[in-house]
Order: C-alpha cells, then sequence, then structure tokens
C-alpha cells in the first residue's frame, strides 16, 4: 500500500503555495512547490496550472486522503467573494471545481486567514485555547475569531473581516467601495501612503525603520493608534483568552505591540495575552494543510 | 406524582423576578412574583429575599426539575464581576450559594443580557439563527453574540459588554473607570445629559419625543451616530445573519432604527436583518426559564 498523505493549495494573490504532507505534523511536509499566480491574466489559468501541479505533488506522494484550500477573499457558500485582486476569482464556483477535481476525496476550503488560524489551533500559538483571535497583519489586515476552539465562518464567509471596520461614524466605507481600517492600517496601505510622503517607493516594512522622520512617525502613528483601538474593540466583543498575531507586518513588531498591548490593556475589562503567531511565512498553505488533516478526520471544515 | 416544572429568577438591579413554568413555552407560566431588590441595603437581604420567594413559589408549582438564574454583571467562573449597582454582588459566589440552596437540582446562571439573548433563541426572534446578534438598549448597554446557535460566554464571561466599546483612539476606558460607548448611548446617560441640558429631570424615552429641540436632536444624533457605528462595527466583526434589538429604549425605535439601520447597510459588507426582539418588559427573566429548560435537557448551560 502507498503511503496516504493530504495536500494543501493556498491560493495567494501573487503566488500559489502547494503542500502535501503525509503525518499531522508541520515539521516534515513531504514536498512543497510554489507557482507565480499571474493575476492579470485571470483567474482559469490560475486555477488551471495549480490543478496540474496539485496532481505532479500527488502522483510522488502516494494515495491523497484529503484537500485542504485556501484563497484570498471570502468563501460564501459556493463561489469566493470580496476577491478583487484576480479577474475572474470574485464569483469562481472554487468549492464545485475542486469537487469536480478530486472526486471522492474530502476537500476544505476557507479564506486564508482563518486557514491560518486553523494551523495556529493545530499546532501553533492558539492550541488550546477556547475564544480567541488571530490577527493577520499582512498586506492586507484582517482577522479570524475563535469560539469552541473552532473558526468562526460568519453567516456569509465574512466574520474577522476587520479591515472593514470605521474608526469614524459616516467614514467612506464598504458600500462606498472602501475598506476603512485597511486602508489606515495594512501593509500595501503604508507602503503606498509612505512612498507618496517620501517621494519614492518604500515598503510598509522599511517605513518603521525610518520613524526618525517626523512625518513618517506621525503616518505610523496614526495607524497604529487606529489598529490599537479596532483590536481592542473587538476584545471587547469577543472576550478572548488570547490573541495571535501574524503576518508580514509583524517585522515590525517592536514597533506595533507597544501600542496596540496599551490599549487593550487599558480598554478590555479582561484583557487577553497577546503572542506572536507560529507560522509567519506560509501561514495559509500550513493552514490549507490544517484545513485538509481536519477534512480527513471527518471533522468540521 | 407532582407536575414538574423549572423556575427562573432574574437578580435587576431594581428588582428580582421570578417565575415558573412547567412547559416549554412562554404562553403560561405557572406563577410570577417580583419583589424590590434594595441595592442600597447590600447582597445578602437580596439573596435571602430572593430565595425565600422562590421556595414559596416552588411549594405552589410541584416537583422542581431545573433553576435558570439571570443577573447583572458578568458571571466569570465562581463569582459575579462588573457589577457595581448593589453592594457586595461584585464577587459574590452566587454559583455556590445557589448550588447550597437547590442541592440537586440543576441550576444555570448567566448574565441578563445572555439570558434574554437565550429566550429569544428559545421562543423569540433568534430562532433557528446560527449567527446573530442581541443588542440590549436598555438602562446600561450590551449585546450577546450568536455562534453555531448558542450564546458565546467569552473567556471571562464578558463577550458581548459592548458599554466599553471606544469610539475614538485614546478616550477614557474601562481602567480608567470608564464605559465609553455606555456612557454616550445607554438610557440611564441619555437621562443624565439629558436632564442637565433641560434644567429638569427628563428620562429618555422622554427625550426622544422632544427632538424639536435643537440642542436635544444634537444630544440624541451624537448617541445614535455613536450607537450606529458601534453595531456596524460589530457587524463587520461577527457577520450575523440577523440582529435582534431589544430593551426598554426599543420604545424610542423609529427614533434609533434609521441610522442604525443606514450605516450596517453602508459598512457590513453583508447587512443583516435587523429585527425587534420577542420579549421586552421581563426579557431576563424569560432568559432565566430559558436556562432552566436547557439545564433540565443536560444541554450547555
Amino acid at each position: 500500500m502507498s503511503r496516504r498523505f493530504v495536500l494543501g493549495i493556498d491560493f495567494g494573490g501573487t503566488k500559489v503555495a502547494l503542500a502535501t504532507s503525509a503525518a499531522d505534523s508541520v515539521d516534515r511536509p513531504l514536498r512543497k512547490m510554489r507557482l507565480p499566480t499571474l493575476g492579470s491574466e485571470g483567474a482559469q489559468q490560475v486555477l488551471r496550472r495549480s490543478l496540474d501541479a496539485a496532481r505532479e505533488l500527488a502522483d510522488w506522494s502516494g494515495t491523497l486522503q484529503a484537500v485542504g484550500v485556501s484563497t484570498f477573499g471570502v468563501v460564501r457558500g459556493e463561489t469566493v467573494q470580496l476577491a478583487p485582486t484576480v479577474p475572474g476569482w470574485e464569483g469562481l464556483e472554487l468549492p464545485r471545481l475542486l469537487r469536480e477535481e478530486f472526486g471522492e476525496t474530502p476537500v476544505a476550503i476557507d479564506n486564508d486567514v482563518n486557514a491560518a488560524a486553523a494551523a495556529e489551533l493545530r499546532w501553533g500559538a492558539l492550541r488550546g485555547v477556547r475564544t480567541g483571535l488571530y490577527l493577520n497583519l499582512g498586506t492586507g489586515l484582517a482577522a479570524a475569531l475563535v469560539v469552541n476552539g473552532m473558526v468562526v465562518p460568519g453567516a456569509h464567509g465574512a466574520a474577522g473581516e476587520i479591515g472593514y471596520l470605521l474608526s469614524r461614524p459616516g467614514e467612506p466605507a464598504f458600500a462606498e467601495g472602501h475598506a476603512p481600517l485597511e486602508e489606515v492600517v495594512s501593509g500595501h496601505a503604508l507602503a503606498h501612503q509612505g512612498s507618496a510622503l517620501l517621494g519614492r517607493t518604500v515598503s510598509a516594512a522599511s517605513l518603521f525603520e525610518q520613524d526618525g522622520d517626523p512625518a513618517v512617525r506621525t503616518l505610523l502613528d496614526g495607524a497604529v493608534e487606529a489598529l490599537a483601538m479596532a483590536v481592542a474593540n473587538v476584545c471587547v466583543v469577543l472576550d478572548p483568552e488570547r490573541v495571535v498575531i501574524g503576518g508580514g507586518l509583524m517585522g515590525a513588531a517592536r514597533h506595533i505591540l507597544p501600542g496596540l498591548t496599551a490599549e487593550i490593556a487599558r480598554a478590555v475589562p479582561f484583557p487577553p495575552e497577546i503572542t506572536a503567531a507560529r507560522f509567519v511565512d506560509d501561514a495559509p498553505l500550513y493552514g490549507a494543510l490544517a484545513l485538509a488533516m481536519t477534512a480527513r478526520a471527518g471533522g468540521p471544515a
């Protein structure tokens, strides 16, 4: 009998990552692969190339038991929504297309941040946590809520989409095409605003290293202040025991965490502990593997 | 064999209400009773008089199968917290004292707003809802989150305590003895501010009838605006299918709901439906009966 394994696929805005794993562990994935998304060329080619890669990986690995898939956007029923990055991805019937590809093999699918939270729950900083919050500070801004030890999907797959939070009554919001908090706090927003401010292209990470510049300092202070209020408010609403923070901006943790921690300590009746995520690089890929492990066990996906 | 029944007790800041019920229905409680809290005389006498009343009710009703209790404050493990209204209630070991009183009979206890949400889930506007929000606009301001068809307690019993939400970064918050949103939006706050404004004692409800006065209008607009942003933000975080609103201020619904509904429609990617609660008067008492029904069935309390 050939070795039994699960497959994880993470559809990201710039790359698609795949991995197979035989054991319920992240220490020794059997094999990994990555390919560029080439989003501007449309959803169909992303999916086709990714499934080609999945078949190639699977041929190497043995008997496929379950597939876990993470994607940008939110998964609502039979389609992906809130996913403008790749033309055609929004509205794509990803669950059906994956079922057609993988036949009887169980397939679990969730958005990238929920998947990353699933990896933290299974193998990382949310292990054993009943009520928790996973916060992704990356190119975008989103969170995952954990209740009863499981990620909360929400009624339309959109729980935790904190990029849409308002900081001021009446400010431009979702219906006007905005994601108000994400436009202030995310890696993308900071890079954009920082580049405009300095007259040259800078990344959000490099911006945090230039906070000796008063104008940069003001920009970053405003972002951290808005983030801190929002996360404190989410903690007031959810009353988590732990907040786990991941995503690429965690490289600037020493610039972000003090303000965040102070506001949570001040505003939340029972302040949660705040810790770094275990998974930073490839968090949604490990999330996809975690979804596959759960689907293999027949549990909730 | 005598008739089997459950007992509900609601400990409120101004009154304690009790009811017994034989059927899993709210149409025909066997008997109701209420007594003044007399909070200034301390926690011990409230509890003693209430348990005396409970015994009297029980003697009338038959065989006691389960007890449900709702209380102001939050129930955290073996004590009640965030309950300054009655001296000695905060820190009271209510669960233990109730177990001593009722012996082997199952006792379920939760805060008043979570209990009211349990009544809406069992018999009212949250029936069949998997992901929902119950909002109590009353003397105070609080909410209950529903996930998987059950009220979310949070890690310390404080989930949904939205009176502590911040509207502005850095505003005085919990650690400084404040409940920032409740101080702007609750019935207590509006009565207080309205009375100061008009130079005579007015209730929040009557204030909404005087919104021809520009100063009153400004006060109320500010409150509704702050409430609308906060509730829209909670909906962004939770992604509920339905928001159910109860509490005494719902008498002013036509002044509150339009602004609330508009902000939710604007800010939330998938706007939930918004409906009035089934239970207004005695909502936490019906909640206590709902908790008792669940405890009788051996379910989660």
